[in-house]
């Protein structure tokens, strides 16, 4: 057991988007923190008070914090929470660049009693035969001896207020005895509550059905709405029946985006194959919740030429985000819609009131809500709640809510 | 509009299973009712106060009730409610025979006035394009004119006590004004609340849905379970752990046999197929569902090597019903692993406290608590909850719960 036992736990977390950012606001209410993220205009923009996700403001950035783009920056802090993304390659398979890159990183600032909790989603086994075997390799100590991981699946729920950090269980695996009761009193700024447990690999599996579950689910409504669809029956009565059931699970049919659901599966599968067990289920929502940006496409495509409208109607798609409340446009099916529409169709445009204006420029999005009255029609795709004020003057005969 | 106006509802029930006779036994606490079935055995004990099901009593049928197995003698009733299964063929396509032969015999009984719910399960469309057109060519009467039919999916979930008829909210769509308060007056005796609609083929989806999604569910969690053995995870441990999260729903990995979760997504399935809608997660849960038989089975075989037992050691299969606490074998996976086991190992025997002594002499099985004192190993398939108190003075070491 190492020696050189810390009196204070200094904090530093690894990746600052929507995982990392509210842990590392959490923490410097108690502790001296540090984040630090390999992207240096988002470092820019935080030291500014910025978030362009638009969850937090100048005010809950305290004086407690650092933030850093240049990793030699970190090597006085002490303990390591990993937040990088884990996303998939175009074939589908995990993409473990940026955890291999963390790795990389901290076996060059670790130090003797180090402590490091990873918080990405990854399948089974990623920390235990990918992580540590890494950072053993390139800095000469032994986890478990010199330094201690642990595991903790992130759970953050972006838009949604009533789970956020502070609000919800959390789970944190740490299979040593070294600083625990430290690590723990750390921890319980994070949760509501904290489950331990001592297995790492039960912690990742756990993260990754939570996952597979509402995506599945979510494709199964996708797939009872498509099958509706197509035998002119009427979903939402069908839905409303159904749900007078006892157990019937109100999962509701829609475009599944995000940095979670569309990959969590793919990073289950993939360990399960290896392993020679083939996937039934897990990869059947994806089948259909990938599908959905093209069927949502046509169902509004079908509601346009109902309307019969002149060729120069200015048409506005109402809501981008990867999903409802929030300000996030990356993995967004709502924005792939509005790119097939626009390819072909110049007085189609985008809008979003979440998003910031910066980002609105990139991609030729309008975020002023004045500037609606300038539109015929109104598709809306991510139904935010400020949607229905944004939209209350507007004929409701022209506004379209495909799914 | 039919005329003849009803002054009180008659009701015949048709079709006396576990849908069937709650039903009965309900209306007659206010209505002169009647049951038919065609199963002459089961007619003859229900007069006798048997229910094979061990769900009613003696008492529980009062002096209203008239039972038949003659068709002639149900034409004095006016109120027909349909509950025959609708099972599958060897071809995992609808075996609509049942309630064809319903249609076939209410349409000689059938006058002018009369009312018929269906109840059983079946695909959209069943009643209003198949029953009532071989109704009406039958009987040279009209539905909405002469008679009028409605559709009311049962929700009926054997050895569910919190879940009884009239503890739970009832479906019924009924397209027609015609003696719709004394209808709805009469099903007030068979739910909760009734949920009244007009639309027979959005009920129909409704009843199908709610079950797809539970198999589908079920299968999730059964794909799980055998991805964690393969993975050699503690497959319990992780739903723990996962169920610490708000939205984790914990479905149990199991056996799924019975008349509805094996059934009903194969009639979904072939009607979205005929309509050129291929379902992809429909019948997922179906895959892994009935592949679950032959993996209890080698689990069993595996923990059996492992206690390394001599060749005549008696080993008793426990609990060999469909599911817990119901008496009825029919599509049981219990059963169909005691059998696969009994084909070669003629040490093995069957036991369920709760069947029939007929029924159980049929399958060859015990039904006497104080004949397991005569066994050495006890594996628990369906875990009645009697079970426990069975098991009680056996030695714990002996006895294996798969799953």
């Amino acid at each position: 057991m190492c020696k050189n036992k810390l009196k204070i736990l200094r904090p530093c977390v690894i990746g600052l988007g929507y995982v990392g950012l509210p842990i590392l606001v959490n923490l410097s209410k108690k502790y001296n923190s540090s984040g630090y993220d390999i992207n240096k205009q988002r470092i820019v923009e935080l030291k500014k008070g910025i978030d362009i996700f638009g969850v937090f403001k100048k005010n809950n950035f305290n004086k407690n914090i650092n933030f850093y783009s240049d990793s030699n920056k970190i090597s006085s802090y002490n303990f390591f929470i990993v937040t990088v993304p884990t996303p998939i390659l175009k074939n589908k398979k995990p993409d473990l660049s940026h955890i291999k890159d963390v790795c990389l990183t901290i076996s060059k600032v670790i130090k003797r009693g180090d402590i490091i909790v990873f918080e990405s989603t990854v399948y089974p086994g990623v920390t235990d035969n990918f992580c540590i075997p890494l950072i053993e390799k390139n800095c000469a100590l032994k986890n478990g001896v010199d330094f201690f991981v642990g595991y903790s699946p992130e759970r953050v729920n972006p838009g949604d207020n009533k789970h956020q950090l502070k609000k919800i269980n959390k789970i944190l695996a740490y299979p040593h005895n070294y600083k625990k009761k430290y690590i723990l009193k750390l921890y319980s700024l994070l949760g509501k509550k904290i489950i331990l447990t001592k297995n790492i690999k039960e912690a990742e599996t756990a993260k990754v059905i939570e996952n597979i579950q509402r995506d599945v689910n979510i494709g199964l409504i996708n797939e009872i709405f498509l099958a509706c669809s197509n035998l002119k029956l009427n979903f939402s009565n069908i839905i409303k029946l159904a749900s007078t059931k006892w157990n019937f699970l109100k999962f509701k049919p829609g475009l599944v985006g995000g940095h979670c659901l569309p990959v969590d599966p793919y990073y289950f599968s993939y360990i399960c194959k290896k392993k020679k067990f083939n996937t039934k289920i897990t990869l059947a929502g994806r089948y259909i919740n990938d599908q959905m940006a093209q069927v949502v496409k046509d169902i509004i495509k079908s509601k346009l030429k109902e309307m019969k409208l002149k060729k120069n109607t200015k048409i506005l798609i109402c809501g981008l985000t990867y999903k409802k409340n929030v300000a996030d446009l990356r993995n967004s099916l709502a924005l792939k819609i509005l790119k097939m529409f626009k390819n072909k169709n110049k007085y189609i445009k985008g809008f979003d009131p979440l998003i910031d204006s910066k980002t609105a420029k990139n991609n030729g999005l309008f975020t002023n809500a004045n500037q609606i009255k300038n539109f015929d029609v109104f598709i809306v795709l991510t139904n935010h709640s400020k949607m229905k004020k944004i939209l209350k003057k507007v004929n409701k005969n022209k506004i379209i809510i495909p799914i």
